[in-house]
């Protein structure tokens, strides 16, 4: 990802950190070419033709000599030359002479046409100097030699061309000391042992079949539990909070979709058409809202003391994203959204969105996600927007209000609000400080005018009805994936798909083992038995590697006590408990969704 | 439809009233010509060329013309012709000639090739002589005067076709008696009473939408509590039973299709393709079976330890039914189907038959469809059969075993099993006598094989699992229809979608009417309140007519009593109630599904 010189505070040092690093490679490989090495997110890298692979033993000994040029604290040094001087300057480099042709010729170096001027400039620090525009640090010295990792090699094609020679890429991390870098190398080590796609499969929750498709999972039933508990569990809270579920199915007509211009804006999305005639094309459901507003006129007639209307549905939407694109469940071609379409009256937005927000609110913190920001969506100056002044004000004022209210810390973002209506975009920070958006509450004035929408008013006039759609958790298989990485799949007690593993020491408390499991199951409890032939111990670290929260370990003790010794999945012990105390606590402990 | 003159025991009864009609449509309209008249379910018809359209006076004077026939006891007299008899006698009757030309054809009464041998032949009663095979009754007065009635008239084609001149149809009904006739008109008013397509509209379920396309049914939130609580019902029952939940979503690569077989052999049914490219296509899910064994693959390697595996999941299926087929919520073309496969060892198919078989049962019972038969389908004398008699023998004897175990009545029918496997039909009896295939068990030898599944036996071998495929109710939408009609919409407490009205007496009681919603949705109950300004009696008529079970009527009285006076919607009334006594007597009768 290109990084910007202007606002990235890590710009100069990565840069710097790039040419040292060229520096140390030439050093090792005299004969080497240099290709381009700019700044990345969190580091750098620089594309080189060695005359042979790179193994990881050269890493270490490129970063002894990348520290030698620290401790020479060489000035970065600027010159601006011509074209043909830099021809002469760099004569043994063929990738920097293509790159002179084309700066010469008003392109950038990756071959395209230039955004600002093009002169021709090296930065040199000791005896290297490199075709550059800069900026740098003023010497090496103010780099942290503790600070950088070389991290891993990779194949490019230069300027990104398969057809072109294939360069070694090295990538490196740095920062501005040893306390960043750890920090940073301890969030890769995290996310890479939360990573949701590895315990996805090492729980056994859901897996991805060449037989079905890219991006659609299927879900094994801890993986379906999972979602079922989700789903139940948001269910319930739009339940209490006066949110009606409807059922509109996967399968639409593409003209309808033409009717609410979804067409012309989202087909390149949707997957493919169902054709069944000329004048009858199905399509699978993108999204839930003509559906919701189709079902609301055919319900008949409403009058302004029916309003609002909420409609909640938990239907799985297909959208063809592009293969590459696809990662893991957070981003997948199968979206179970839990959407809603709330149909009301201009005045009722405020109570509305105040409503929608309590209820998304109470659902990200029962998911520990206490940490998240707002960004409002407002229209700009330009007149393209729909629907009047009036309207928008009231809109913007309703959102605003409601948030002020909840004295949330929200971002205004004028004229970022799509032409149809002023959104909210709720943004929350999973365990590792990374953001995911999950919640929206967008205002529609449009879709429900292009579609018919009517209501009657106190006047006895038609009146079309405000459209805010709303979703809570987003789609339950990228949350899912979400969640994964955030619990780093230790789920709490209600969400876990097996909660308590009973553990019987020998096969003679098996009968006992059942018996518990059907007294446990009979609470609403998801308990299995460990009948396998290992040594408790075995069991036990099993049991703590599938990251079950209770294991319930059985002897004849515990037998004739009544009682199961109960150790957590973090390892601790708690002891010796009588059945009814367990039982009593888990049952709590699921209920408070603790 | 036809009905066949062996096997069917009204045949010549209904046979000699379509003559005895048409004699007596003669008679008043000397000039009018006959086309044909033949038997058919519950009654007959008979088309005719008339001078102008009947009106529903007109069916009653026919009505009086064939009792004044039938008390004349007419003999039915049979004489064959020679084709060119046959043409005099009916040189009046243009339909009748072209009949005659067809039986010198060989061809029948259709225009097809007869069957049988094509004599000509007529019978006669009174002046009436038609051309006719018979049978017939041997005279009219073993005709029941009270057990006959006209029906409608109905607009028909000649032969069927449109470019033919457009015939006047009379419908009758026949029957042995007057009380035989009373029973099928109780039962075709019941029928239309019950029809779950108007009872769908008048209670607000669900609508069709041209919007959407045929066959696409939209759920209203009362609709979706049906189908929530018949789903979540079921999906309880399995848990108990030990059946484990997947998600397998609804579109898979039609190339799975060809591995299964069902591309050759279902790929009518199936939706539209969605073609991405040549090499990739998308299909909407016609059924589970190859999913849920894909991710059986998915998951690894299965030892015999680990089965039986049974795989539930409630996922929406699609299939293109003809539109001509098309029938409310009963056939649709998005089918939520109660589906399960169980992956066991051969040596398991009895235990798990069995298994099955109870779950059925228990379903059942609670849904009021305790009246249930069952088809055993099994192998024929022929050798198509896939896997060896061993197996056959064995899945077999396991369903026999099994049901007589239960003492259920079953019927054998040898032959009518498909290649693959013997199967269980349950064919239940809803209140108005009629007929529901809804639960099935099939075993199933060649799917797992043809998809490669595999589990590691006790001799360590691989080894083929054989699958079970088992539905309970069926489809969702299908047995809601089938319920809307069993219930006359009057769901049992536990399914209702709105379970109480609350009906304030005055504006005074509106205050304890919202707290008293709360209490009772607090404990799970739904109640809505009517709040319209109409009077009690209005309020009582319109919670009645939406067949809400409970009534809860709330004056001042009621209010200073911590009470409610309750009515049942079939009008019975409770009186006044304790809070506390109603809440634990509807919730104890939704927990017990009563």
């Amino acid at each position: 990802m290109p990084v910007d010189p202007q606002s990235d505070p890590y710009y100069r040092l990565r840069h710097s950190l790039a040419h040292v690093m060229a520096q140390a490679v030439l050093a090792i490989f005299p004969a080497g070419k240099v290709a381009i090495g700019p700044p990345i997110e969190n580091g750098f890298y620089y594309d080189f033709d060695l005359p042979r692979p790179l193994t990881p033993d050269d890493l270490s000994e490129i970063e002894r000599g990348m520290r030698a040029i620290l401790a020479g604290n060489y000035p970065f040094i600027f010159r601006e030359v011509s074209a043909d001087e830099a021809r002469v300057l760099f004569r043994d480099q063929p990738y920097k002479l293509e790159l002179i042709d084309g700066l010469a010729k008003g392109l950038d170096e990756y071959g395209e046409t230039a955004k600002g001027d093009t002169i021709i400039s090296t930065y040199r620090q000791d005896t290297f100097e490199d075709l550059c525009r800069g900026p740098h640090l003023e010497h090496t010295g103010q780099i942290p030699p503790d600070g950088f990792k070389l991290m891993s090699i990779a194949g490019a094609y230069w300027r990104g061309d398969e057809k072109n020679p294939q360069l070694q890429r090295i990538y490196g991390t740095g920062w501005n000391s040893k306390a960043e870098l750890d920090q940073h190398l301890f969030q890769l080590e995290e996310a890479r042992r939360r990573d949701h796609r590895r315990l996805g499969k090492e729980l056994g929750l859901f897996y991805f079949s060449d037989d079905v498709g890219p991006g659609l999972p299927l879900f094994t039933p801890k993986g379906e539990m999972l979602r079922h508990q989700m789903e139940s569990y948001v269910r319930e809270v739009q339940t209490r909070y006066g949110y009606q579920h409807v059922w509109t199915g996967n399968v639409v007509k593409e003209s309808l979709y033409k009717k609410s211009g979804h067409y012309d804006a989202y087909r390149e999305s949707m997957f493919p058409p169902m054709v069944e005639s000329e004048d009858l094309v199905f399509r699978l459901k993108p999204m839930n809202c003509p559906s919701h507003m189709t079902l609301y006129k055919e319900m008949g007639v409403h009058s302004y003391r029916d309003l609002p209307l909420r409609f909640a549905e938990f239907a799985t939407l297909y959208r063809y994203e592009d293969s590459g694109a696809l990662h893991g469940l957070t981003r997948v071609r199968a979206l179970t959204q839990d959407d809603c379409h709330i149909f009301c009256r201009p005045d009722q937005i405020e109570q509305e969105f105040g409503l929608a927000f309590n209820l998304i609110r109470e659902v990200l913190e029962t998911y520990k996600f206490s940490d998240y920001r707002v960004d409002l969506s407002l229209r700009g100056t330009s007149g393209k927007y729909i629907a009047d002044d009036e309207a928008w004000d009231l809109a913007e004022n309703a959102l605003r209000t409601a948030l002020d209210h909840y004295g949330v810390q929200y971002r205004e973002a004028p004229g970022e609000a799509a032409i149809y209506g002023p959104k909210a975009d709720f943004i929350a920070r999973d365990v590792l400080g990374r953001e995911w958006q999950l919640s929206t509450i967008q205002v529609d004035f449009i879709q429900p005018r292009r579609l018919g929408l009517e209501y009657v008013g106190e006047d006895n006039q038609p009146h079309t009805p405000v459209v805010l759609h709303r979703a809570v958790t987003g789609t339950t298989e990228r949350f899912l994936g979400v969640l994964i990485e955030h619990f780093a799949g230790a789920f709490p007690l209600w969400l876990a798909p097996v909660q308590a593993m009973l553990i019987p020491i020998t096969d003679k408390q098996m009968e006992y083992a059942q018996a518990l499991r059907d007294r446990l199951a009979a609470v609403g409890l998801r308990v299995e038995i460990d009948d396998s032939r290992d040594r408790m111990q075995g069991k036990i670290r099993r049991a703590q590697l599938q990251k079950i929260p209770y294991m319930l370990i059985i002897g004849n003790k515990e037998q004739e006590a009544g009682a199961v010794a109960v150790r957590l999945r973090s390892g601790e012990d708690l002891g010796a408990i009588p059945v009814d105390s367990f039982i009593e606590r888990a049952v709590q402990e699921v209920k408070s969704r603790a």
